[in-house]
């Protein structure tokens, strides 16, 4: 300590009990040899499979997941509709023309329009979209713009980030300067041949032009083709908006044996992309959120407030599902005591952040403790709370996390590769642990009003 | 030592000088910093990518590596007919229809007829080939067979005998009891979505069934899903053996300065399979090979045998290739030395191991000292020497290997991840310095009637 504390932190600092902090500890060593969560996801994976917004697996993922909710004998069920633009991936394919021909491998990106047929063009190097943006019309006119950027394998996915302008972007600043189509290496940190996935945008005022992502083997392979000489690529791409899909979050309580009416939300995203099966993104998320939910529902474990578990709608196109929560709770924002997701794949929890107000800080300070012994440090007091609390946080509700070391997380992620056999159960259930500590804790913490 | 040896090993027992043992360290380290070897795999990959048997790109191979040869100055260099039976994968294709419809990642084996459209069939389970063997026919009659067996990682490659069965002569096997189709678990050892192809046999008197692997996820998945109960799986292959194709073995040599007639055959398989691009399987062999021989043209290095390097046709399907240049060189067969071929991936050296005759072992064995300080272990005395080398050793040729690292080979092999990224440039080069310390020295022991 820095001396001048006033008061030991375990105790008049916070206002958590003694016997509230013993209980989170024996739940928290409890769930490290629980089955829950690797069973929520393996039947997740291997009875829906991918679960792309507005596929028939999409679909077929609510039902399961309100089935499994109330087998597990969740307090209440509820079923909210998320309306979105229905987005479809029919088939894609590229190959080198000329000088050396040969396949490509490519995934179309999310969102993207198709090419109408067989598009053939030559192809311009950049090595990131701010070259593309620094480039003159005419050096792009007419030609396949390849953005060649790699991501950088960090704990936090920090190296996202900046590739994904790219991905996102790419498209409308190659279609402003005239460009056919948009080839990205694709935003991962692994060398083997599956493009990564993901979202893309357009500007209304800008023509459409495809996007897609190579493989980092494929992008790679471009490159020195490139080094070679003028290169001729073919794209086949369709793909393309087909109208409007309802789906739904699907959401499970427990509620709260002292102030039922607040409520901490957690959860996952319940969609993922179609070329994998969504175990890391976000099956593991999903499956950790409701085990730790799933414990609080007995009496020996019950929490102060309701805990609200959302398996969140439509995640990867846009936050739908999310939007769409804050949205139909509007009226009740100010019963949000706490929000927190898991999405970052399945890695250990390694980090505890915070961004709480000043008076509830000392109660979350005495949380740490508790997970501690599990491995995890003390991180910033500026934490955001997952992509689906986004828009909860943007509305003013206090959010922690629950960092995942997610070092290999970009390797799998939006590929045909996020299978369930990349999560490792002792990690899963070390993020349950974590989980029931942080809910359990935070479900009692008293606060003004209480 | 054991005491008892009559003579100095590095002297009377063999008979390469202290000047050759010299000469052949000194070209060791040089060739630790050459660009041979990556230049010839890099611009095989990326200007003729895959080089299936019988394919456009197969002929495009053996015009590259030709043109190549010339370039780097062998002084001849040759084209042998080698002709075989063509097999075509048109497309391949396979879900689970019922109880929970999704894709599963397959392709199909190499020698595979087709299914003649969609194929629908239940799923029985069988762990091992052995099980399968052991089965009643109404177990297996109108049946999808599932061969679940695991390869293991090892150094050697030990691990792909005993699984490797199950690919070749799964077919046969269920078929004879009256299957309609074989899946087999990738005989791999990664947890990537890549299927691993390889050859496969039918008998003329068994009914001919549609053969195919499912990546290890896949295999999991389905391994899952039976657990579950019934199974149904949809297979659609179009593949199949159209004709007749005339390939080429490519050679290129270095004539002998001191007894040009003998001849030392080294050499790679320029052929691969159509997923990949043939990096490790077998690019790098080829480019091992060819870069210790092309050192070996410049005066201070000539080699006193012929070193004859031979890029081999299709290996893949049957050592087609291989058997065609024996057939070819009956006559001379008197006049091989040694057969040597690098086949293993781009692993380190980490063995040395021989299948020569009593009388020339000693010599054989004054080349292990300059290979250690590669970090080389000597190996056993009955060596193969490669795949490409089993049509000579029959005939008697005696043969040795240097035995790479193979611990991840078969994480690529015969996959779309077989590419140029999974090589070592520094793990190449010491496998050339290994490479042209073997040849050179080979070269000038002196032999019977020498
Ligand atoms: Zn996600
Ligand atoms: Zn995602
Ligand atoms: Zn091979
Ligand atoms: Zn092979």
């Amino acid at each position: 300590g820095c001396g001048g504390e006033q008061t030991p932190p375990n105790q008049t600092a916070g206002a958590l009990t003694d016997e509230q902090l013993r209980t989170a500890a024996q739940l928290r060593d409890e769930m490290l040899a629980s089955n829950v969560a690797w069973e929520v996801v393996e039947d997740l994976t291997t009875e829906v499979g991918a679960r792309m917004p507005g596929t028939p697996s999409d679909a077929k993922g609510v039902e399961w997941m309100e089935q499994r909710f109330r087998d597990l004998g969740f307090d209440k069920v509820t079923l909210e509709p998320v309306e979105y633009p229905l987005w479809e991936r029919h088939h894609e394919m590229a190959n080198v023309v000329a000088p050396f021909e040969q396949p490509l491998a490519i995934t179309a990106l999310g969102g993207s329009v198709g090419t109408n047929g067989v598009l053939v063009a030559p192809v311009v190097y950049f090595a990131t979209i701010d070259d593309l943006q620094a480039a003159a019309d005419e050096e792009v006119a007419g030609k396949i713009v390849f953005i060649n950027k790699r991501m950088e394998k960090t704990i936090d996915g920090s190296g996202y980030g900046p590739v994904v302008a790219g991905r996102s972007g790419g498209a409308k600043v190659a279609g402003a300067k005239g460009a056919v189509a948009v080839l990205i290496r694709s935003v991962g940190t692994d060398s083997d041949r599956f493009a990564h996935t993901g979202m893309m945008r357009y500007d209304e005022d800008i023509p459409k032009i495809p996007a897609a992502a190579l493989s980092n083997p494929d992008a790679d392979q471009v490159e020195r083709l490139l080094q070679r000489g003028a290169l001729t690529v073919s794209i086949d791409i369709s793909a393309g908006f087909t109208g409007t899909y309802t789906g739904h979050n699907v959401i499970a309580e427990v509620t709260g044996s002292r102030w039922p009416e607040e409520v901490i939300v957690i959860g996952g995203h319940l969609d993922s992309w179609d070329l994998g099966t969504g175990a890391l993104d976000d099956g593991a998320g999903v499956a950790v959120t409701t085990a730790a939910a799933h414990r609080l529902l007995s009496e020996d474990a019950r929490p102060g407030r309701t805990i609200r578990m959302v398996a969140f709608a439509n995640e990867e196109q846009g936050l739908i599902g999310a939007y769409a929560y804050a949205a139909a709770h509007e009226t009740e924002i100010a019963q949000h005591f706490l929000g927190s997701e898991s999405d970052f794949g399945a890695g250990r929890v390694w980090r505890y952040d915070t961004n709480v107000s000043e008076a509830l800080l000392p109660s979350f300070e005495q949380i740490f403790p508790i997970l501690e012994p599990l491995g995890i440090e003390r991180g910033g007091l500026e934490s955001g709370g997952g992509p689906d609390i986004i828009p909860l946080q943007q509305l003013g509700i206090p959010v922690v996390r629950l960092s995942q070391d997610g070092t290999d997380y970009f390797d799998y992620h939006h590929t045909a590769n996020d299978t369930l056999d990349k999560i490792d159960p002792e990690a899963l259930n070390q993020n349950v642990a974590a989980w029931i500590t942080l809910v359990y804790l935070a479900s009692h913490i008293p606060a003004e009003g209480n």
